[in-house]
C-alpha cells in the first residue's frame, strides 16, 4: 500500500472501490506500476528473500482489505459467509487478476471496466434477499 | 488450455471446477507451471509481438469459459446478471490472482484453498432466493 492509497483511505474511509481502484492500473502510469509489479513478483517467486519480504507485504495489504471489509459487513453493505479473510483474499487475486489483463491488454480494459469488475464482485457480496 | 483441460473436460463437460482447478498451481508441477507463466506475461508486457500472441491465447481460453458459465447458466446452477463475458473475465482474472498467491505462498495456499476460494466463486452467482 502506498502514500496515494493511505491519502485516499484518509479522505473517506467507507469508499473502498475507490482505496482499491488506486491498486488497479487506472492510467498509463499506473500500468507501469503494474509493469514493475509483475517483475518484482517474478523475482520473488525464485528468490526465497524476496519471497519473504513480498508475503509480509501481502500480510499488510491484506489485513487492510480486512478491515475494510469488516466495516461493509458492519455498516450490512455485504455478507461475508465464507470467512472474512479469505472474502478479502479473494478480492486482493482478483484485483490482481484484472491488473494483469488490464495491462496486458489495455484497449479492452479501461478504467471503467476495471473499476465495474471490482463493483460487480462486491456487489455478489451484497445481502441476499430473505425468503418469507 | 492444455491437453490435460481438454482431457478433464471431455471426462465431464459439467465440471466446471475440475476443468478451471486445472489451470490452479494446486501441486509442485502445477507452481513450476505457473512460475513460468509469470515470466511469460512479464515479458509480453514489453514485447509487443509475445503481447499479440498473449491476447489471443486469452481470447481462447475466456472463450471456453464462456461457454462453461453459459451451460451453468442454462442449468440454473447461476446467474449472471452483469453479463457471461465480464463473468468469465472477472473468473479468468481471479484463477491469475490465486495462482500468484499459490505460487508466492504455497504453504498458506494448498490445492484445497485455492479449490474453495474458486468455489466461493461461484456460489455467490447462485441464483437469489425469490421474494414472496
Amino acid at each position: 500500500m502506498n502514500s496515494r492509497m493511505e491519502r485516499k483511505l484518509r479522505q473517506d474511509p467507507e469508499d473502498i472501490i475507490g482505496f482499491l481502484s488506486e491498486a488497479l492500473p487506472l492510467s498509463r502510469c499506473g500500468r507501469d506500476e503494474t509493469k514493475v509489479w509483475f517483475c518484482f513478483w517474478s523475482r520473488a517467486m525464485h528468490d526465497s528473500e524476496l519471497g519473504l519480504m513480498q508475503r509480509s507485504m501481502h500480510c499488510r495489504w491484506r489485513g487492510k482489505v480486512d478491515r475494510l471489509l469488516e466495516g461493509m459487513v458492519k455498516r450490512g453493505e455485504i455478507c461475508v459467509n465464507c470467512g472474512a479473510e479469505d472474502e478479502a483474499e479473494a478480492l486482493c487475486a482478483l484485483i490482481n487478476g484484472i491488473g494483469l489483463r488490464a495491462t496486458l491488454d489495455p484497449e479492452n480494459w479501461p478504467a471503467k471496466r476495471q473499476v465495474k469488475t471490482l463493483e460487480d464482485h462486491l456487489a455478489h457480496l451484497a445481502p441476499k434477499a430473505s425468503v418469507h
